[in-house]
């Protein structure tokens, strides 16, 4: 297994890019590592080099602030792009970006390229949950608007991701929607919900925001638009809570002795509201493997996503889901 | 000033419905208001008999489990209809009702009519945000799905209703959308945009699920759909996170010792996060005033309503709206 890593992307790019691959090539002898980036500035960085790692040299840079689909065709050479021109040649079996998210994008679209049978690739982060298991939610921003098909499509792939990935036997699979009942919703899930209980997947009707987070499925369905509301508003009142708790605890002595003794539970609650731990997404219904890491990724958090690639290529994650979308075309 | 009150609907009617009427009519004298219901069950609930006070008959009920449109057309003799048709007919100036939400809309559009120049009827309610503030987001259920123009005429009447009823100057009107920058969003956001820009109103642009709590605009245009998702994300998030707070701080004798230091602070936060503290919601758009009250309102928040209702007729609220709808059909 090859997994080449955009070593240029991210917001702590390309140390913790170098020590997180260095990490999982010392933790996992069966694959091979690539490092695509400046070779100059990546060789330095190596204080070890285990035998499973190298560099691709690759001299340009797509940055956060780069317009994506112009930076991905004019770029040719940015880390990014080789990492998934290497994935399209079947140079490598996986990448692993934490660049410009809709680069990366772009980068899956038109130079990895989409799988056959999937209109819209999704990109599908695991969004925390208040039992800890957690769900993983397609689509999140891969495309703001989507047909009844597209999230037909999205609920084939996440249920095969978390049978694959995570080892779930049936994952249960909802509907992000305003009510429960199948009569509920607007013209874009009332016209899913058929279309979803058509599957060959264990469909458990509409879930409504709170559900998401009591843990009410295992793949989350929505379209881009609604998935971003759902995300950054967990995060926003998750965030906004504990600011306003820390400011009220400290307002005075007796209330700040109180709260160290609480601090062990709420550090622990502020880890499990935050989604940054849940590791890297995958963008799904791509000819190749694709893992987004989160642009403030830390090397843990790069070899959590080198852990999720691993696992999937194990799993024979691209070539379970390519079966099921040219079985009888059941989407 | 004539308040009409279904007095029979809601989860705690008709009980706390005529308590906080009585409550509403000692204190203002200067509306009269009338409990619409069954007289036989609310004559001996008056334990007192303000003079502004006086009860209409009627001998049906909406339920909650009832079917809304269905309930609206055969039920002649429900108190929600009686009341509506009471606004229509001018005996009243305004209803409030904290029964079936969907009959309610149903009501609004069926019994007191839409206003001239607007499609779509919204729903308004407060959302809390970190500041205390309040933001005032429409629509919020009254439709699933909503065109750019809808959301244009939302954006018109919520601004209004700011400077009518709360008394804003300049209310900051904002679009809730996945980015910041003008050209982000799904088709709906991205076409109402320059929409919104022409209208002659305090448009301060796109603005995040996180950045509505933190206070970013007092106007939230969004689609029923996705307000939906965001609210609930919002009560899901806070009501998990006290949930598993309570849990932690009373797991040990030392923890509960702290908690309980600290229980004033929690329960303020509680509070500020809690949007039924807000009072009740206009569904804005028709041609009168009908105020929305949360089903499971208790005697404070159904005079909260009246209090409501009161401020926007001495607004002229609907006339205000209606005016800005006849000169020269801007949206």
């Amino acid at each position: 297994m090859l997994i080449a890593i955009d070593a240029m992307g991210g917001d702590h790019a390309p140390q913790c890019n170098v020590e997180g691959a260095i990490a999982a090539a010392k933790e996992w002898k069966d694959i091979e590592i690539v490092l695509v980036g400046d070779k100059a500035i990546l060789e330095p960085l190596l204080t070890e080099k285990p035998s499973n790692l190298s560099i691709r040299h690759a001299s340009e840079v797509i940055g956060a602030e780069d317009e994506p689909v112009r930076a991905v065709r004019r770029k040719k050479d940015a880390s990014m792009v080789v990492a998934g021109r290497m994935v399209r040649e079947k140079e490598a079996d996986a990448m692993i970006s934490a660049g410009n998210t809709g680069a990366l994008m772009t980068t899956g679209l038109l130079v990895v390229g989409r799988m056959e049978g999937i209109e819209r690739p999704a990109l599908a982060p695991m969004i925390p949950t208040m039992d800890g298991r957690g769900v993983l939610a397609l689509d999140l921003g891969a495309n703001m608007d989507a047909k009844p098909e597209h999230l037909a499509q999205y609920a084939l792939m996440g249920s095969v991701y978390r049978q694959k990935v995570h080892g779930l036997e049936k994952p249960r699979v909802g509907l992000l929607n305003v009510g429960t009942e199948a009569i509920k919703g607007n013209e874009l899930t009332k016209a899913a919900y058929p279309l979803l209980e058509q599957l060959p997947i264990h469909f458990v009707g509409n879930i409504e925001a709170h559900g998401v987070l009591s843990g009410a499925c295992d793949v989350l369905i929505c379209d881009g638009f609604a998935g971003n509301i759902l995300l950054k508003s967990l995060e926003g009142t998750a965030g906004a809570m504990f600011s306003i708790l820390k400011e009220k605890f400290s307002s005075s002595l007796k209330n700040k002795l109180a709260a160290a003794v609480l601090m062990p539970e709420l550090r622990g609650l502020k880890t499990m509201m935050d989604y940054k731990e849940h590791g890297g997404a995958p963008l799904l219904g791509l000819g190749g493997l694709v893992v987004k890491g989160h642009g403030s990724s830390d090397a843990g958090a790069i070899k959590n996503a080198f852990r999720q690639a691993r696992i999937a290529l194990q799993g024979q994650l691209i070539e379970s889901i390519s079966k099921e979308f040219s079985n009888g075309e059941r989407v």
